[in-house]
């Protein structure tokens, strides 16, 4: 979003390749590394059981749909919260509850934000919170939760366990927050397994090499090649051990006929 | 697929707007909408206990992933095939077996075609499955299941309930094939529930407004102008009675910006 | 239920064996017997898209949390009532809402009764319901929604399709019954599928047997013998196809011993 | 089992309350804190990625389907493994695969065992394994899996990271133990959390007061009084802040009598 702000203002120098944008990386690293790895966070933090808990997601992009699977996974009584009608939309049809975070406030039990944005957690919705309610966030910087605000709430804070702060508001309502409001799955836990990251390095790696190697790109985020893209999910189907099917010569020719199967 | 290779040889005459690659058509209808209807035709076909079975689902795009995620909330053990590394990487993560087709056509109780091809359950996977496996399409046509190899090696057939033909095979196993192999979902069932075609519909009225009113396109396939697709959205949430959150004007200039938060 | 309360009231005539209560019976037959066919007779009688609806199920026993776990496999977003502290904190645990009737009344879209006692669904919850809300329901009788009420508030009845009676309440609201609140799952659908009830029927031949060959039993209502249960167990293990380990010599051995392992 | 071994024996010299047994106990501290507590344990000595795993779980009661619910809601496949067929029929219907761990052991990435039996992955299932296969116990004691026999296989250990202990076995191939084969829950986690003990604990404290005030129990093993039982339940639903319906006098009335409804 940076780089490509940047580069509408002519402020990019050199060519950048999106690898977040790979499938092989945001399909994956987003919500199956994030997903795990903010829910361990979590846990090695408060130790906390979210089975029976209302957990609120901020977000329904793919980082926050993976938190949002594996909290479900746990047990938890998942509530989105979302800007965009359409995310909105595949929340609800997910199963899960949606609704604006000024009434998600009320009836949480844990917070975890990951929208890419500030202040999604903002004075309004920490002065609603439940008492003992937990607010941790894995978007991308620590602006997502509202830290100055509910320091300013606060008539003290505390440090019970490690990544732990809790903040006793001048109602006498407690607000634990995780890893100062950074990513708690990198500052809480470990950040993604290997085994997905594997995926996203394999990117780069390619990417880098095609940057080198080709002929020279315009000053731009460029999309990832989508051959590079297939290629990274090939080698990682084989890691695992998998196969899979092969279009026969039959098969491809129908794909590409529209005078047949009409 | 047939349009846009129609459009590469020339042979379009007027200018079309693929609804169905709209956000709140393909997310919506072919995976929610799909999913619950070939569920519910299979069992109007054949009232089969789901649970405990090994489903094998041939594809995991969108309506084939909506399948499969409709037969595990059954209790289904589910097997997915797929051609693209991809998609088979990402029913992988998702818990799912993958495997070939030579390999499911052995474990399968069910079997479910939605990939858009021909063939895909053919003579070789017929001649390895269990007795008394079923076998539905919910794909485009007819001809992802190849009834005519089917017929070839059976010695007679059956009808023991409506929309399901049984095929005694020369060496004595049964095969239950669903509504002549066409799309179950439409034979056996009602199609999709409204409440997924309104969106759809939308999508066409609102794309062939777009049509009749804007200044004239190119005779290409053009994708569903992105302000009807979040139209389409805020509508639905509307109607199912949900709010969401607004992005403040702080936020909107924090997400254009590259100067902070980095 | 009944016949314990006769066998109290020295009313009961001749033994009884509670083939409800053999574990291969309620654990299987009522849950996922009623589970998945009570949603398909929900599905042939109203055709609705069940991914993104408030289903509140009434009780959490063998029945309902099968009706549950099936509609979250449809994708709705479930709501538990209960009278029973323990089962409705395994509800909340699961992960499900649970509230009061009186609550759920005012945002479910779907009602689903199985609780065994009546009203469950009386006239002040029907008071509260929003227009366009379904109700069906899988327990015992036709007494658990009290469709008298139902009646007495209505201004007419419309039958939009088979199964369903709709009530046009004075008010305007319209609210959809289902099978006159008989069991949804036998009137609109076709019951449970064969693959569950053939364990019901065996333990019910094979209870039969053991009364008729016996020693004579008390008037009383009898478990099931744990070794018929076992028994049923293995045969509809060997029809799947699966096996299981066995315990060792070794195994056994320790698990009756109290002199090692502590 | 010991106890009531004991008992038998005529070796236990006072009443014991088997407070595993309350309802409020093994339904909730087995399954939700066994579940994820020893998803925890798993990660924080291994931080692997969960989904696309093959995990097999050694059991099917209450601990052990606590953590395949968990392993599933990470992204696992699971299969299981049982010796009892009414467990192993329940697993399967649940939607797991259902193998003997002479077969598992071929196809598992991850292996738990909580059985309560000794030597479940022995010597002939530790040949089998995959080369990297990760072993972990939450059963009750560090019997389950034969370490003995593990060490007897391996030419050399490693300590790789702090609770992982790896076997390089004969043939090259790797096998990571976890916390020595004891329970990984305790060992690299911190058990259960505090919300699922609070109920055990709540049992235990109103039994010991049930035996220090009634009237003289048997040295037998006693199960806990359904009253405390319900009680624990309603304390906690109570914490959670949840409220739950109450039985009108007409439904008691009918819950009691077998005149009407039948």
């Amino acid at each position: 979003m940076r780089l490509r702000a940047m580069a509408s203002d002519g402020a990019l120098k050199y060519p950048v390749i999106a690898v977040n944008d790979a499938m092989t990386k945001h399909l994956f690293d987003n919500r199956y590394g994030t997903g795990q790895s903010t829910i361990d966070g979590l846990l090695r933090a408060t130790n906390t059981l979210i089975a029976g808990k209302v957990f609120v997601v901020a977000g329904y992009g793919w980082c926050s749909r993976g938190i949002a699977m594996r909290a479900k996974g746990e047990g938890a009584n998942v509530v989105i919260t979302e800007v965009d009608p359409l995310r909105a939309l595949e929340a609800a049809m997910d199963g899960y509850r949606v609704m604006p975070m000024i009434e998600a406030a009320e009836v949480g039990d844990i917070f975890l934000t990951a929208t890419g944005d500030l202040n999604v957690i903002d004075e309004p919705h920490l002065k609603r919170m439940k008492d003992g309610a937990i607010l941790a966030n894995s978007g991308h910087f620590n602006v997502e939760i509202n830290v100055a605000a509910l320091e300013a709430i606060s008539r003290e804070s505390l440090q019970p366990r490690q990544h732990v702060t809790t903040y006793v508001l001048d109602d006498g309502r407690k607000l634990h927050l995780l890893a100062e409001g950074r990513l708690v799955n990198l500052s809480a836990a470990e950040g993604h397994p290997s085994a997905v990251m594997d995926m996203s390095f394999a990117n780069q790696a390619l990417c880098v090499e095609r940057i080198a190697n080709g002929k020279s790109l315009a000053c731009q985020v460029h999309p990832v090649p989508d051959d590079i893209d297939k290629q990274v999910a090939e080698l990682k189907l084989k890691a695992m051990g998998l196969e899979i099917d092969t279009l026969t010569e039959e098969q491809c020719r129908y794909q590409n006929t529209w005078q047949s199967g009409t």
